[in-house]
């Protein structure tokens, strides 16, 4: 047929980018030859799968051939009494990217619009793009969110506001102080998206718990994900936590069997992992600390980071670093799709991997890969 | 806040109802105090996972805290091999529910309508709802879909038309000549889903192949899944086929790690475990013989099926006997939210399963409780 079947398709949909897979590890080995490759690309927990949360998974296999628990009863039940939230608060999601889109299904649409910052995780222009809704993007202060160019921004279509605390792929955040003087200035008809992914990793007396502001605003809806510092990101899990009313519409839009079971049992049993956990944060801690004292050393400004990864600024084009890096078995991400040209972020490896990576990029120095 | 939360959200969003699940069986048992409880509720498969599908299931686990291949590159490059058709025909799905979700998502918002038919599955109407399209119904016609009324609903504004083959919850389905003769009526910009998440229990000589209507007609979009005789409800994978443009488009708006670690190998491994597919048509087979072979003894008209389950018709109200069926540990499926209100939908079980649902049956006729 001669049908252009791009025309016919919602014209928010006929504005998205296709998706561009990053680099697989073996694809890498096998082009290259390479005995071992490091990646630092995905903000992936470089632990390993907890074994508690494994071996839960294992367990449940045996009910592969079932359909999950579509209310996804006894996780629910877990995380509320974990949080201190109702049940009725909960929306599960595969990866809280789902969660993202369901809050923009649920509230935007062709004739309202989002604000979002700058350099903010980058799943928040898709969502809001391929549901036809129209993006208010505020300027960043300092690579970071600016709170009060947001509250300014807000528009009488304007639905939701999302900001990402840590933020993705910058590692800044915004201190709890700055957090509640900005809700008190949102119109209580705006939702407040608070995308807490990395907030495991956030070691800062000053860092709010978005929980803490549910009692007082209803239009606030937190979301947190399982793959991070729980490090179960090959299941996909995550969840948002509202005002029960917000979380009665996300589900209705949510598909009852979003959630697999391996997925809802290995988070049932993470969450009493607390050495994981632990662990996680431990390693996150050094390596962050490592990397940077990396960069000091090397001269390269970076963004102080409450994640589990550090953007890096060189002094030049971050592409060709990028792939000389990949010549010597580094993976790291280029976040030109940020509109940060001489950025790389390099996710937090275990120390023997950060120590490679940072020895790979003294290298690429020293033999004038900045130069050019 | 006083601010009503119902009515910020999308038009289409607040004429969505809540999703009511099912009974776990471990809930009935607890309330019954029953030893043993037959669930012939969700056409899932009675002979439990593939042994292959679970072993790679088991296997991948390893990888749980690294995000799934986004490309899905294995699992489609297998697929079109097995299928004939190119790699890049294919929209990997959290569930072939998550495909159908991403055509409404894609083609359907508030200005424009999608037909289907009367009894058709219910994930149509709630898809179209959520995007706030308009829902053109077609009565059925002996409980089937009725392609001529469907082909005559067809507005200028309609962008989509879905048929079940088989279609859930009626059994029945389409024959090649017929589906071949509206597919010829159906103008090239409105997409034609062809959901055969039933087609590997379709016995008939003249049942289509949807994948053989691709070549000719490239608005079609074929969904199937690994859900029922593949046997992985629990792990959530569906996937579309359809031209190479409308499968660019969906996976524009899928969230790239929307299929997890341990679906993709399952299904992987599932492929190639030929003797569990067989042994799932062979058991389907002989189950709905047999439970059909029950109703004729009980004087019960049933709908012929295609599929893992059989639609039954009561003399009377199916709820009563639906609850009476719990109270003797049977849970099958009452199926009013299809306006459907005599009908129970049974899935097929092993045949000791099946048997013990025709006993329960039985017993009640003989109590007295259709007379009610």
């Amino acid at each position: 047929m001669t049908c252009d079947v791009f025309a016919i398709a919602n014209v928010g949909v006929q504005g998205l980018h296709p998706y561009q897979p990053g680099k697989p590890i073996e694809e890498l080995q096998r082009e290259l030859g390479l005995d071992s490759v490091v990646k630092l690309a995905s903000n992936e927990n470089p632990l390993g799968p907890s074994s508690l949360a494994a071996a839960a998974a294992q367990a449940s296999l045996k009910q592969l051939h079932l359909y999950p628990d579509a209310s996804g009863f006894e996780l629910k039940n877990k995380l509320a009494e974990k949080l201190s939230v109702g049940v009725d608060q909960f929306t599960l999601g595969n990866g809280s990217n789902d969660v993202l889109d369901l809050i923009a299904r649920t509230f935007l649409s062709a004739g309202s619009s989002a604000v979002f910052s700058q350099y903010a995780f980058i799943v928040y222009p898709i969502a809001v793009q391929a549901v036809g809704a129209r993006a208010i993007i505020t300027p960043a202060k300092d690579w970071g969110h600016d709170l009060d160019a947001m509250a300014a921004a807000i528009e009488a279509d304007t639905k939701v506001v999302f900001i990402a605390n840590p933020n993705n792929p910058t590692g800044n955040y915004l201190n709890r102080d700055a957090l509640a003087a900005f809700l008190a200035k949102v119109p209580e008809h705006v939702i407040v998206v608070l995308d807490e992914a990395y907030i495991e990793y956030a070691e800062v007396d000053d860092f709010p718990d978005g929980l803490t502001f549910l009692a007082e605003y209803s239009n606030v809806i937190v979301t947190r994900t399982f793959s991070k510092a729980y490090g179960l990101a090959g299941l996909r899990i995550g969840y948002g936590v509202s005002s029960p009313q917000i979380a009665d519409l996300l589900n209705r839009v949510r598909a009852p069997f979003n959630v697999s079971i391996p997925a809802m049992s290995a988070a049932l049993a993470v969450l009493d992992d607390h050495d994981y956990l632990r662990r996680s944060q431990q390693v996150n801690s050094a390596g962050v600390k490592q990397l940077c004292a990396g960069f000091d050393d090397l001269g390269l400004p970076y963004i102080p980071s409450m994640g589990n990864f550090v953007a890096v600024e060189l002094p030049c084009d971050a592409m060709p670093v990028y792939q000389a890096l990949l010549q010597k078995g580094v993976i790291v991400r280029p976040v030109g799709v940020y509109q940060m040209p001489k950025h790389l972020r390099v996710s937090v490896g275990l120390e023997q991997e950060n120590m490679r990576f940072l020895a790979a990029l003294k290298n690429l120095i020293n033999e004038g890969c900045f130069d050019k």
